[in-house]
């Protein structure tokens, strides 16, 4: 499956923390660079999310805002 | 001023396109990883973004989805 | 490539209509049940969307709203 | 009210699941196809949400991907 | 209709701006305070917006963020 | 920091309700008018979030919508 999602950055997953409905899931997409992103606990069931596994983190460009000093 | 946002990549601004109302923006947030957003042509300008500037991508966890092969 | 996004809509493109920067992809994913999605111009190319093709819609669950009359 | 989301699409509520703060609502929207939606308890609450009762999802379109095989 | 979006701010269009495909609109919802929404030209279309009118901000609680100095 | 998120509400926290993973923030940005925001409890204890406390209500202008009656 091809997405329109215009980022992709491939890393590891270095948490797993499940709450009652929501999940946070952290995966480093470089050296020092952790990405944090919040989904459901059916989705961490439904991919096998586990910590040490290769993932994604898959973000719309719309959902980029961007900042500076 | 600190934000709630849990992801914000530090990098270079590589592309900077804008549209009528809507513009994309590219930064360069590691080797060869370039994050994508698209914000308001307003931002760009209020902001003073140009290209090789250093920039923060920014992104909500609820905003990130996780993938894998 | 397996994504946590919950919602993925089977369907056929009825309409690409490009903008500056952003296009608009109408995808009928029902009978009479048409989903319009706001994506890159530079995704349309890169997904080589066009109509009449078999697409996706997706959506991360946090992004659904309920309402009720 | 009339709301400038553009995918507005109407179903039945087949599961509410509450967690301490975030809940999961599906909305089975055509035959064998159901929408998932993160929301606050208190939107559920306040919406009076229930199992078997008439509802919508509601979608900015900015919020809808397109994938493709 | 009621919505689960637990942000409904009521206020005054002052201004709306099409693009190519994609609009700007701005509410003020309190004095000096202006509220900017990118929305699709065919929302604006379809809702009729015009400058003097009277309109709601709706936003997703999880599309805010917090920020402090 | 500057962000290029187009709505900055300055307010007073009235609220702050943690989850599991996921807190309700509340911030009054004006008479009457009360801001819901879900963040991570994460991003609560790091910008040490407490009732009473100033903050900003952040909103990219994609993530808002237009209601009318």
């Amino acid at each position: 499956m091809k997405i329109s999602a215009r980022n992709v950055l491939k890393g590891k997953i270095v948490s797993v923390e499940k709450g009652a409905t929501t999940a946070h899931v952290k995966i480093e997409v470089g050296p020092g660079q952790v990405v944090t992103s919040a989904i459901t606990n059916e989705a961490v069931d439904s991919l096998k999310l586990t910590v040490g596994g290769e993932a994604y983190a898959v973000v719309k460009a719309s959902d980029v805002m961007i900042a500076v000093d």
